[in-house]
């Protein structure tokens, strides 16, 4: 087996070489990898029976959940959906080589921001196979390359559908070997969190204690959401209707989906609170009064309760419990409404709508990287562009600083 | 003494309250602290008085070097340029509130992408106290809280003058308390990089020892760079008087910046090495041929030099060596510039001009922020627009996910 970094130094040097790929050839790669998956299906679907009969034993000895047994199922529907993925990317535009400013410093003197890959993706990801197909289309569109590490339950599956993509790239001229890897074990795991020299950017997907031990145990930027706290606030001037309407989407639609909402929030003065949560109690869920329940993200037909003073104390209560994810407001005041989307610190911040709709396919972005709670880089859904950074061109002929400390020449910093 | 986290709690409520002044409210702010410092400036120059001469004890003691004592000092030329500065960012535009998408999801159901705050920064800094002085302005102007740590050579210069900024700020409405705080022990700073509930970007302006210690030693984001190992590759077509010009500059014109040239490499096949390396050498600087010298930052008047095979061995050594600060190609051949800067991996890639001009100042950013290294968030030199990031509003009349899970409701995703 080759070990970490050796696979680590091979990606940062294709990562390179990446740079210089057209959107053209990266389109034709993304093309062939779909055509290829297509045509191999039937050994994917090999490999993902050897995973499913592995990961029944582990469920019948109580190892891993039903649920989780339940996303590792690859079927037709699955294996459409992920290849439909990949013809959707190759025709988004490329998010590499835009000109993002364009600056005359002084005559002669051009300076260009450019967009550009990151460089390399460490991907570490729980169950779910078509992640590396999506990702690895993500990676081949934004011109970076990847190392993934997905969950063991799916390593048969993960790895014949990476060789498969590999194979229909090293049939498209110019795609440098080592673009995209794959490692098994979590002393990789251990690795890539230190490898800073080679590894720009991790994003992990999975549950929140994975997410919350990767971004406890490496310096390196990681792009990712550890919990998804939402909260809905009625205010009093609320439309009883919709109010109900809305907390039985932000709950009930899918309750274990990171953007569901966690705490209801509702305003002293609003008279109608108890038919709203009557209809919500109809709908199956417990509702929980205790400020144990403030922080909690429960995934499950559960709601906390909180009585507020007003829209100041809700836009305090989640900026103090709340995981900087999305929450909304339901009120007929638009003042308050303002209020409350400038000063609560989140990610998404919403009027009147379901906090469901926190999600890069919903917001059009075309594909999703993840949703992201950091204050740096990327906030929210991430779509492709939250995979691209800038660097800075200038050209000239000759010039030096110099000439400019002495006061001998004027940059005019012109925009063109 | 207050403890830090008191300090740092106050300092996220205050950031929060920040995110609702307007940008005249901020200006007034700015130009409130302009002045005040221009009236207190004699209290000013006796608390650096107090300074210096300590300074000197341990200077005299060898426990300080002479040019850190320099940068302590502050005259009237440094005090006007520091009350410039918080002018000319009152001046530029408000970082914070910018539209940067508008899109109507559905009908009535309408998206924004606005720039916002990024909440609380820990600036942790050497010795020059006009950095007090600026990073509070740029703070205000962001409407982002601060927690600063300056040099203890520096701290009763510090005191005073924060001192100053937050007694102006007092007497102007709204501006929250707590916004801009100081802390002074090293125990401060440990317990600033373990504070990822409060702080969300740390913006270290120091030697590399101490960047490398706080990325090494800290999971919040870090905005800055440890090393500048540029490197100026001089190609077989570069014409010779240019190439003496461009590296005379980026080597002697200011060598202890980070932006200096430390490396030269050299085509195989350029005919007049020769006599370039006697220009440089005619100059002062000290030629070193050793591959221990090629990741080495100098700062002064010595220059790696190694001989490549072309534009591909150039860049390769770039992308091994260097720190991804900026580089510079020489040469005639149009091609290899763009290979040049399409293949190296670093925030400013040059063609024909001086690694000198890696600079916000000399980008026309109005203010620099510091140069990131960084391959998220910014890179390159960060103007304020680097103290921002943003949140997604979404405004609506009840609309539910649901209806469009369920094909009642397709979305239409148009901008406006």
């Amino acid at each position: 087996m080759e070990n970490f970094i050796d696979i680590a130094k091979r990606a940062k040097k294709a990562s390179v070489k990446a740079q210089g790929l057209s959107a053209e050839v990266k389109n034709r790669g993304l093309v062939a990898v779909a055509k290829a998956l297509e045509e191999h299906k039937t050994e994917i679907f090999e490999a993902n029976k050897a995973d499913l009969e592995f990961a029944k034993e582990l469920v019948e000895k109580g190892e891993l959940s039903q649920a989780t047994y339940k996303r590792l199922i690859l079927d037709e529907n699955k294996m459409r959906d992920m290849i439909q993925g990949i013809y959707d990317i190759s025709k988004l535009d490329d998010p590499v080589n835009k000109t993002l400013l364009k600056r005359e410093l002084d005559d002669g003197l051009i300076l260009q921001k450019v967009s550009c890959p990151i460089g390399v993706l460490g991907i570490i990801f729980e169950a779910r196979p078509d992640v590396i197909s999506q990702i690895s289309a993500l990676a081949i569109k934004s011109s970076n390359a990847v190392i993934l590490k997905g969950g063991k339950e799916s390593k048969n599956t993960n790895k014949t559908i990476l060789e498969i993509i590999n194979s229909a790239l090293s049939g498209v001229n110019e795609f440098p070997e080592g673009l995209l890897n794959q490692v098994y074990s979590r002393e990789d795991v251990a690795e890539m969190l230190k490898a800073d020299k080679y590894i720009d950017l991790i994003i992990p997907r999975g549950g929140n204690k994975l997410v919350k031990f990767i971004k406890e145990n490496t310096n390196i930027a990681v792009l990712g959401h550890a919990d998804g706290v939402c909260h809905i606030f009625v205010d009093e001037t609320a439309d009883l209707e919709l109010a109900k309407r809305v907390v039985l989407d932000a709950k009930t639609q899918y309750p274990s989906a990171c953007n569901t909402v966690e705490t209801l929030l509702i305003n002293k003065e609003f008279k109608q609170s108890e038919e709203l949560l009557n209809a919500i109690k109809n709908a199956g869920v417990e509702l929980i009064f205790t400020p144990e329940s403030w922080h909690k993200e429960y995934s499950d037909l559960k709601l906390a309760v909180k009585y507020v003073d007003g829209v100041d104390d809700a836009i305090e209560h989640i900026n103090e419990y709340g995981s900087g994810h999305t929450e909304s407001i339901i009120t007929e005041n638009e003042e308050n409404a303002q209020k409350f989307m400038n000063l609560v610190d989140s990610a998404g911040v919403y009027h009147n709508v379901s906090t469901r709709f926190a999600d890069g396919f919903r917001y059009g972005f075309g594909a999703e990287v993840g949703i992201s709670t950091n204050k740096t880089h990327a906030r929210g859904p991430v779509g492709i562009d939250g995979l691209v950074i800038y660097k800075y061109k200038l050209i000239g002929n000759g010039q030096i600083v110099n000439d400019y400390a002495k006061g001998l020449k004027q940059f005019h910093h012109r925009d063109i």
